[in-house]
């Protein structure tokens, strides 16, 4: 019989991707260029040369039958080398390749990371704003996500709100920074407060607790922004990481988690996300994606249009009124809305072409989120509708 | 805290990665050319030049961000089309592109389809010799799996002990045609049997039963051999497909699952796969490799080297005196052991660096499974080595 709880799921629909398909069809009846979608977060700069050339070399020369053969489950060994030097180079940690598992993007990792370190009855903690998606992703493991409220003044972690909810229920503290949807990014001191509160926490219930740190915005850190990596920080980090910001390919589903070495059982639970895998017909991303990545892992596409708009943005909201925590990176901002109901503010919006997402759906009523991860003239010629709305509210 | 449940399944080594990794050291020690190694399934031929064209013309020909961009949760909405169209001009049945659902290879079809119609205590039936990994597939659905034992005169179904297994809790029965590990493919005549039982059996009970047909071996198919499309005769069936054994691209994990239009909950069913992804953090296959199989949906890999493999296997252990059902498709066959016990018959094998799958964890004790998927002239070198092993037990 066809499954309850899925088909439950069907009634809500998500407000980003009504908001995108809006402005989808109001393009067509105005022209694309008159539409100011800020709606998705799908990265606007193209993909690096280097990966189109590995790519087309990899379909070309190799043996096929190595290319496109079976990964093995944990990912092919060499990816897994690659990143591990990579990010050794970069953040001095030690990774081997046994402390990495290869995965279909950051959900996939997100997805298994719970899998590994939560179930029934189990609590996981985010803290707002957050990704709604992260609901599902939790829910779905057995264990229940609990939301601290956000600290609206600055987006960092609201501390006394989350040590009231911590309990010795909670085996997993889920983090994304830099962040979607505030674009805040977690600072060095709020990173070690956070550490230091986990430890105490372990030894005070005599039990591991994880921290899932999800980064697929790692490399779109703005300058003078002070970016801590997590795993740093924390013996029992799982970071779960994405390419397809950073290289611009959100659709071709990599991404990997690198467990701590500092973490007693890293090994273990790289071996055991292969068993999860199984469960759920997950068998690793496509090999020749894996081999194609590992071969440039170090590079990025040109990600610095995200500052430029950034700045634009942030100066022109700031002059029309709007009240907004300096994004650090991402492509996202996020500004109070200039009425209490942040739904209502981005219908209004609708009627200049403004396509704004409320962010009641992030935990944050009253805010809304805008990416701006396209055309820096686009973004030019948004400010004017922006006048006009803030206008209304004079 | 770790997750026992998964930590337990790593104690379970699989026997086929096993006798594949000994054979893998065993041809470093006496060369990769003299190791008979039968233990793997993966496909020998190359992938059609087709593909390899085709994916270069997406990565440097075409708009990086509609290439690398996100899919659709349910799939490319063309590629969906264009499958729809392919299965309709070769078995007639009427999809739509809202009964397509795009996955991660058959592994990922499967897992979905469980979900989408069974649930915590319902069951779920197969039929000996079954793959293995039906086990975690069902199993972490929270249905429960039953094996139908084999029928080992002709390895179709063995309809007395699958009658007597069925109870008003089954919810599903998964298929597997052409058959791995036997090779086998079901006859029409048993495909309208069970279609005739469990149409009878949805009566007498009151609620859908859901058959499930895996068929990534599908194009497989040798002479003569008759090999129905089991959808059109079976209103509620969801076929699962890979694209892996047909074009040779195991490791890209891209197939799809068809829901029978003639199933009246088909559109909801893809509708909810859509959700069921959510929760597992599998975010549709990627999406250059969707947009280039969809171009060659129709075209194969040359498939021909199974059917001769095949042949000069058959002929040569039949006159040394294995007792064995010849296979209608795959790259598989399932001889009867020369002794009660086929792991010890199997290590025995290993005296002539001929690597064979007992078949005790496919449900069929006492056989083993060979994948002849190797080049031919390795095939007819391996006989002498058969030869040795017949005369063992002489």
């Amino acid at each position: 019989m066809i499954a309850e709880e899925y088909k439950q799921m069907l009634g809500k629909k998500s407000v980003i991707r009504e908001l995108s398909e809006y402005g989808t069809e109001r393009a067509k009846e105005i022209g694309f260029e008159n539409v100011f979608d800020y709606s998705l977060g799908n990265p606007s700069v193209p993909v690096p040369q280097a990966f189109t050339d590995k790519l087309v070399e990899l379909a070309t020369s190799k043996n096929p039958a190595s290319v496109h053969g079976y990964s093995p489950s944990l990912g092919i060994d060499s990816v897994r080398e690659k990143i591990a030097a990579s990010l050794n180079r970069r953040f001095g940690i030690g990774y081997e390749k046994e402390h990495i598992f290869m995965t279909s993007g950051a959900a996939g990792a997100i997805a298994h990371a719970l899998r590994s370190v939560t179930g029934k009855g189990d609590e996981v903690i985010t803290f707002a704003p957050y990704f709604p998606e992260y609901n599902p992703y939790v829910n779905k493991t057995g264990a229940v996500l609990k939301i601290v409220p956000a600290d609206t003044a600055n987006f960092q972690i609201n501390f006394p709100e989350f040590e009231k909810m911590f309990s010795s229920k909670v085996m997993a503290v889920l983090i994304n920074t830099p962040n979607n949807p505030s674009g805040i990014v977690y600072s060095t001191e709020t990173i070690k407060k956070l550490a230091a509160f986990l430890t105490e926490k372990e030894r005070e219930f005599g039990h591991d607790i994880f921290l899932i740190s999800d980064e697929p915005y790692r490399e779109i850190v703005f300058e003078h922004v002070d970016a801590p990596y997590v795993a740093k920080y924390y013996h029992n980090t799982i970071t779960c990481y994405s390419f397809s910001k950073s290289l611009s390919l959100p659709g071709e589903r990599i991404g990997y988690i690198a467990v701590n070495p500092a973490c007693k059982d890293a090994k273990l639970i790289v071996e055991m996300c292969g068993q999860i895998s199984r469960g759920i017909g997950h068998n690793c991303p496509p090999s020749i994606i894996q081999l194609a990545v590992a071969e440039i892992v170090d590079l990025t596409a040109d990600l610095s249009v995200y500052e430029t708009n950034m700045n634009i943005l942030y100066k022109a909201l700031a002059g029309l009124g709007f009240s907004c925590v300096k994004p650090g990176g991402t492509f996202y901002m996020f500004p109070k809305a200039l009425e209490e109901d942040a739904v209502q503010f981005c219908n209004r919006a609708l009627k200049y072409d403004l396509i704004l997402v409320p962010a009641d759906s992030f935990g944050c009523p009253g805010y809304f989120r805008m990416a701006y991860c396209i055309p820096t003239e686009k973004v030019e010629r948004s400010l004017e509708a922006f006048r006009k709305l803030a206008q209304d509210y004079k």
